[in-house]
């Protein structure tokens, strides 16, 4: 039995949840018999069965005597579903294969160990890497209670995210942006700050490509400048203003009056309170976090090391100027070996463009 | 008989003179007869044999009847060595394949006209594109009698050469660094700016990387600021000052005696007329310059649409800051649409690092 054959199915499975699932993970479940696959399933959409119950209810009656491969490990508490352990055991699966255990704290070894009283072989680490890899937004906010933060620029070669006057449109090629569309419809919320909106006035929806779903709008607006006729307003019911006490109370009440959403958080240095408002974002289950900048916005976010990812597009060409706007502007750092190394770096093209993504170490 | 095939043995053999024939072209020829090489030989070093003399010598008697192969259009004029055209004709040569014609006046299209005046047959235009991309640096150099200027820089993911308190050590790996001493001893010239040389104090060598040779080092000094201590003037011989009147005499005077030369430019927009600079230097037969900085020089020359051809080392590492140095300085643009496009980009890797080639696009 390939072990690693069938767990590729299960991961591809899981894919198909992305943009429908979170705050969950992405699962997916194969169930195999005398080498044949006899079952499968995954977690379509948040509140629905877990992939374990829909690969067991594919299955029939065949499900007795075979084997369960699972990218998660089953839970074992009751949520919006009954304890997948369960219906494991009911069904006389006799072996099940796990990529890693989850680290949610209901149930971290819980499953494994119950499925191994009830004399169930278990199997844990099977493509262990890609597995958390899939799921690296949900390992992040089940352990920590925050949005797993990728920072998105489409970038000149020279940095650049915008000409000294402040043109930004466009640096990147068709087939990126349409690539940041998708990524937008598979986030739970976008986040840029006031001067990209006074500056773009961006609509930050995922203009419908991949998944038919918007991000929550997240603008950094320390002083409640916002002006109520911008394009994000479009959609109030998907906007959070991030605002301070710096901001006109009347102003605030003229946005909450939209239908958008104002959420106070406590300047640090004069900025907002980065570390506060990932705080508040994850008790709303916001699990995943697109920075799309400005320069000052992502400087932030790096000089408060709060990126998880990055993901540079960078474009072949060149803006220059001393006074052209950086990718990452912000506090910096006075000597390089305090720089932001990134592992797990990886470049493909994306059209006329190059795609940096890395992982962010920080001491 | 297979063109492409012999032509790329041509090719091989005259990269063997890369960093020896400048400001001459990389040439390379074969001998074929009966569907083998019975010949070959390329142009070694400046003022040696060319390629094709040298293959007619490692002939031998067997040369009578034989194909040419030869990357550039053999020369009809007596330069450091008498023409080839007349040892092809007396050899017995019976038919001559080139990649290309050569843009230098005084051969241009007469060379391939003399052969076949001769009786010889002759094809031009085998792997043509490779050919002129092998002696791009040539190919500007003879036709505009100035350096092909290449901009190198080693940058940080956001585009930074340095953080904000200037320091700059090491952004790159060293398969990088060892890639930059390689083709410093490959090209002419090396130029960086005189804050470069108060911040870093660079060698400026080959550090004996690739072929033993060090490029002319050329140091933008505007009003004659160089420490004479400067590791610059370990080799006084290599080193050319670029000053202008707003040096003192009396400086100048001390960075002479040293055994540098100082050149004086004319100053445009208060900054060394770069224009004047690669005239004066192509005059010096200089055929090849390799910038390397700092921010601000870049940035004038990128401004002045100088650049032929730009290499950037990107760094999986963050720098961020405002006030980190930009790769690109200088004046820049107000509008995306005057950025500088690069064609025949080409992405890969050294080490840790990724290195990006262009040819800028100037409008």
């Amino acid at each position: 039995m390939d072990e690693n054959f069938y767990m590729r199915k299960v991961l591809f499975l899981a894919k198909k949840g992305s943009g429908y699932v979170s705050p969950n993970p992405l699962v997916g479940a194969v169930l195999v018999k005398n080498g044949k696959i006899i079952g499968k399933g995954y977690h379509e959409y948040f509140g629905g069965n877990h992939a374990e119950v829909n690969a067991i209810i594919s299955a029939g009656d065949s499900v007795r005597g075979s084997a369960l491969f699972v990218n998660l490990e089953p839970c074992v508490h009751f949520g919006k579903t009954p304890p997948c352990v369960d219906s494991i055991i009911k069904s006389g699966i006799k072996e099940v294969v796990i990529s890693h255990l989850d680290p949610n704290p209901v149930v971290n070894g819980k499953g494994a160990a119950k499925l191994l009283k009830a004399g169930i072989k278990v199997k844990v680490g099977v493509l262990e890497e890609k597995s958390k890899l899939l799921n690296e937004i949900f390992l992040k906010f089940i352990s920590q209670k925050r949005p797993f933060v990728i920072l998105k620029a489409g970038i000149s070669l020279d940095g650049k995210i915008a000409a000294k006057g402040g043109d930004s449109k466009w640096i990147t090629g068709e087939r990126s942006r349409d690539c940041v569309y998708s990524l937008r419809s598979k986030t739970d919320a976008v986040l840029v700050g006031i001067k990209t909106v006074l500056a773009d006035n961006p609509y930050l929806t995922s203009h419908g490509k991949g998944i038919k779903k918007n991000p929550k709008k997240i603008i950094l607006d320390t002083r409640g400048r916002i002006p109520l006729d911008s394009n994000v307003f479009k959609e109030p019911k998907d906007l959070i203003v991030v605002t301070t006490k710096s901001a006109s109370k009347v102003k605030i009440k003229k946005i909450e009056k939209t239908g958008a959403e104002v959420l106070f958080i406590n300047k640090i240095k004069n900025r907002i309170d980065l570390n506060e408002l990932l705080k508040k974002l994850g008790e709303k289950n916001i699990a995943s976090l697109l920075v799309e900048g400005g320069s000052e916005v992502n400087g932030s976010f790096i000089d408060s090391k709060l990126v998880d990812k990055v993901l540079f597009f960078i474009s072949p060409m060149i803006i220059g100027g001393k006074e052209a706007y950086s990718s990452i502007g912000g506090e910096g750092i006075n000597a390089l070996k305090n720089a932001v190394k990134l592992k797990n770096v990886s470049v493909r093209k994306i059209g006329q463009d190059y795609l940096f993504e890395g992982y962010p170490i920080y001491k």
